[in-house]
């Protein structure tokens, strides 16, 4: 790549969370950075796109000499923003999304805000990188997960990426000096069991308020979590087509109408 | 299954919307159905589940001799609370999502609610079917979705879901007649080429409001939207795990720290 590089920046924990400060940081020894990312906290929100309601952008003066933007809707949103309106006349060459404070290894990144940017922009057919730290901590430390950044997005740059166009990066919660180095593995399998705190608010309704432990299935060395685990950044090529391909050839009984 | 089964009914357009009432009819000649669902329209909310709010569920007297509930979370919320809380010492048989009222083939599914929440139950190990039919229209004709849901419903509950737990399943804009049948099939590619209207609101602020067209990779033959354009429902087998396998050998080059 002769040219600088455009790089575009978004994230699920919103504009202010010091993640994505870390990730512009990292970036900025690039390529020329542009970011865009939501107002307010999206953690959750999956893939959810605004269809019934207008898209608020306005410039924010946040990280020193970065153009930057915030978006009153969700993370994909910004990104369909980012390709289609504020740079829709140039070439994004990488997007990042990050750094999450928290993990979205194994299924979470399902649910995660983070991830679903980074697969927006891969739908666009923008290579991108979502990157998480396993720490929920609004004053974590990233060092560790710039680190990992750094080094991944550099190799992307130099050697493009190659056979994919997502990465879902996890970095275990470790100091810089102790993550072993970096594994490409497989999404763990795993679920939720989940367990909604029943409680009443101050006029004596009910609610129901979401909690949970993640189980993992640890019958698999290969995944994301295995290797976090043991103290390794996780990258797994990820995809859209969410075809269950083994199982086409045994469904016929469902085409009798 | 000898005993009658546990139906488990929800959507992504709400409790009152015609979709589900369609979809209600049907599964209540198989089982015991129980509905929750959005007390609001949840379209395009993807994978988005409620962590920093309490959730409210409350019974509602909507469908004849049905127990349903309304809950003011996402879809995959509404499957999270009918597992864990409303029908936590019981076994659900099957859940189903919808008929949603538009399409959610090819990539779709990443945005969809109604997809959502049937993967949600899948997470949790339930069998489960995502109907949508190809027509936006609140007053559209369900009697075609409704002869496909009733078949492959009849099926599974028959046969068990073999190979798979999540179904995506869309059926033609037709007259109930002209369906000529049912499909197992691949996940179509397609990308959305948006068009922001831009405007301003009454205080003359800019707003960005989410529009555009919809294109798909037509060089595939065995796709659920070659499928659809065919004239028959479209089933395609669904799965959680996003890893892209077939690019793992080749991105090595990123493991160096």
């Amino acid at each position: 790549m002769n040219k600088k590089p455009l790089i575009l920046v978004t994230n699920d924990d919103g504009i202010v969370a010091p993640g994505i400060k870390a990730l512009v940081d990292i970036v900025k020894e690039f390529g020329e950075v542009v970011v865009l990312a939501p107002d307010s906290p999206q953690s959750g929100k999956g893939h959810a796109i605004t269809l019934n309601q207008p898209l608020r952008m306005k410039k924010r003066d946040i990280f020193e000499d970065i153009e930057s933007y915030e978006c009153d809707g969700t993370p994909a949103d910004c990104v369909k923003l980012a390709k289609n309106v504020l740079l829709r006349d140039r070439t994004i060459d990488l997007c990042v999304s990050g750094i999450n404070h928290g993990s979205n290894a194994s299924i979470n990144i399902l649910y995660s805000g983070t991830m679903s940017a980074a697969m927006e922009a891969s739908l666009e057919n923008i290579d991108s990188v979502g990157f998480s730290l396993l720490d929920f901590a609004f004053e974590a430390d990233f060092s560790g997960a710039q680190k990992v950044a750094r080094s991944i997005i550099g190799n992307i740059l130099k050697e493009g990426l190659r056979g994919t166009k997502l990465l879902n990066v996890n970095i275990p919660k470790l100091p810089v000096e102790e993550i072993k180095g970096i594994k490409i593995c497989t999404q763990a399998s795993g679920m939720w069991i989940e367990d909604f705190q029943k409680g009443e608010d101050p006029r004596g309704e009910e609610y129901y308020w979401l909690s949970g432990k993640f189980i993992v299935d640890e019958e698999h060395k290969d995944t994301d979590i295995y290797w976090l685990n043991q103290g390794y950044a996780s990258v797994v090529p990820s995809q859209h087509d969410l075809t269950h391909y083994k199982s086409i050839a045994g469904l016929g009984y469902l085409e009798d109408l």
